[in-house]
């Protein structure tokens, strides 16, 4: 089933404790698009520059992503640039320049118009609203990523999009920053009222909680010796969970439960290198197999 | 099968965010023993001092728990005062008077010797070591805590002691410490070469990880929407996990995972009221309910 995604497709500068990267692609809608299309077509909604070229889009090619939807425009493309601390679990943000990111105003194209699936990537809430207003009829299922900058700023935008939407996919910091509740669970039920009857929160190395309005479901992060780079982990998740829900075209207590695990198999493959090299990558047989080992990790007999 | 335990039996000032208790009956050993009575009969060895009455006797009382074991001291109990930050994930220690536990040498009674399993307490690693050579035969499974104070100040000691050691339960920062090591799956296998074949490391409200040489088994902290007091989670833990285990009277791959979940699902019950409010009142067929949802937290089909 058709999925739409809307986000930055960026380059990025990134220092880990293992290494550095001068300049690699990335952004949250790149890094869902190759996750989701190992599932289902994806139709990919972002802007870029003239110095994304030919050899940035063919990491695109070959898989089931539809760029028609990628604008391009006079100037340089969203650069993000970054160093993670020592253990990995904090990062420092040194150069953010949106260039033409920042006067983004997403168009669907018209054969993207009919999309059943939807996730709106961190960006201004208005715009993730505008894009879902593009599409008709309304979708099966809508995934949200918001972060802090919105949840403070235009926290009203925020409540008016959140309405309309199914999955909120944030960490726990978030959580706790857009329901002004610190116990998770209470603060699910917060979520539930604003609109999404699922909430997912993102924990890193500490895998993810979903927590649905009928019941919870816990995740935990693959278990891996080496950790390269953290980056786009949540958006690899959310690319590997919506994907897959998409795919199976129905939302079930049982598709949700699988679309958290395929959502931490995905994950766990970027964040193995820098930048989407290993997701990149990735087989489908890689795939299976390090879902079935997660079944492994969390499997007990009472 | 029965388990023996050697830790602190103590009083506790505890602050958090959802109030204060000025004194209650703590120390590791106390969390441990109350969880472990509920799968096999616990021997408990500690020291407490004049302070102790028959009124904290009989929080025992009732329960398989032996107190033979437990030395009565002229002067007063180790005392503990702390207080937790808002998030509760951080505390800061007020007090911490040891009194009699100063000049604790623990001596098994006679009927204690035949121990099958053996849990040694966070205490100083020879007097660890003391209580081993004290059991005859070699226990079955012998399960160790330790904290970042005997990982730095008495190494040579703790290395010692840990070559005896089957099950090694700390935490994130402490098996990075102990081993020189960031990455925990890394780690785990520099445990290995120490003794301990199997790693617990607890996550508190991340859950639990357990590193075994041949297999790795996830669980997440149970979901709790109120949480009063954090503190005897890790003890609570180990009582729940080494008493299951001692019950089983064998140590498999199949008896470790269901050990993890029990451990889990009575620390979930530790942290729901202060001190061992709730632990000492929780009944059989709670437990059994609340191992049951965590099935449901944790399942699902590929």
């Amino acid at each position: 089933m058709s999925l739409l995604v809307v986000g930055s497709v960026a380059f990025d500068a990134i220092e880990t404790p293992l290494g550095k990267v001068e300049r690699t692609l990335g952004g949250a809608a790149t890094y869902f698009a190759l996750a989701a299309s190992h599932f289902t077509p994806v139709r990919l909604v972002g802007i870029v520059g003239e110095d994304f070229t030919e050899q940035d889009e063919a990491i695109f090619r070959g898989r089931k992503i539809d760029l028609a939807g990628l604008e391009r425009a006079p100037g340089k493309s969203f650069f993000w640039s970054g160093r993670y601390s020592q253990n990995m679990n904090e990062r420092t943000t040194l150069v953010t320049e949106l260039n033409v990111f920042g006067s983004f105003r997403p168009k669907l194209p018209e054969a993207y118009r009919d999309s059943e699936h939807v996730f709106l990537g961190n960006i201004d809430p208005t715009l993730q609203r505008s894009v879902l207003k593009q599409v008709r009829p309304k979708p099966k299922s809508v995934g949200l990523d918001t972060m802090n900058y919105w949840i403070n700023g235009t926290p009203q935008e925020l409540r008016e999009t959140l309405k309309r939407v199914h999955i909120l996919t944030i960490n726990d910091d978030e959580t706790r920053q857009l329901t002004g509740e610190h116990n998770l669970f209470r603060a699910a039920r917060g979520v539930f009222k604003m609109g999404p009857k699922t909430l997912i929160i993102k924990r890193g190395e500490n895998g993810a909680v979903m927590v649905h309005e009928e019941f919870i479901f816990a995740v935990p992060a693959f278990p891996l010796e080496e950790v390269h780079d953290p980056t786009g982990a949540g958006d690899t998740f959310a690319g590997g969970f919506m994907g897959y829900l998409a795919s199976k075209g129905r939302i079930s207590e049982q598709t949700l439960r699988s679309a958290m695990v395929y959502g931490s198999v995905l994950a766990s493959f970027t964040v193995e290198q820098f930048g989407v090299e290993r997701l990149a990558q990735v087989t489908k047989s890689e795939i299976r197999a390090r879902a079935k080992q997660f079944a492994r990790i969390t499997t007990f007999k009472l």
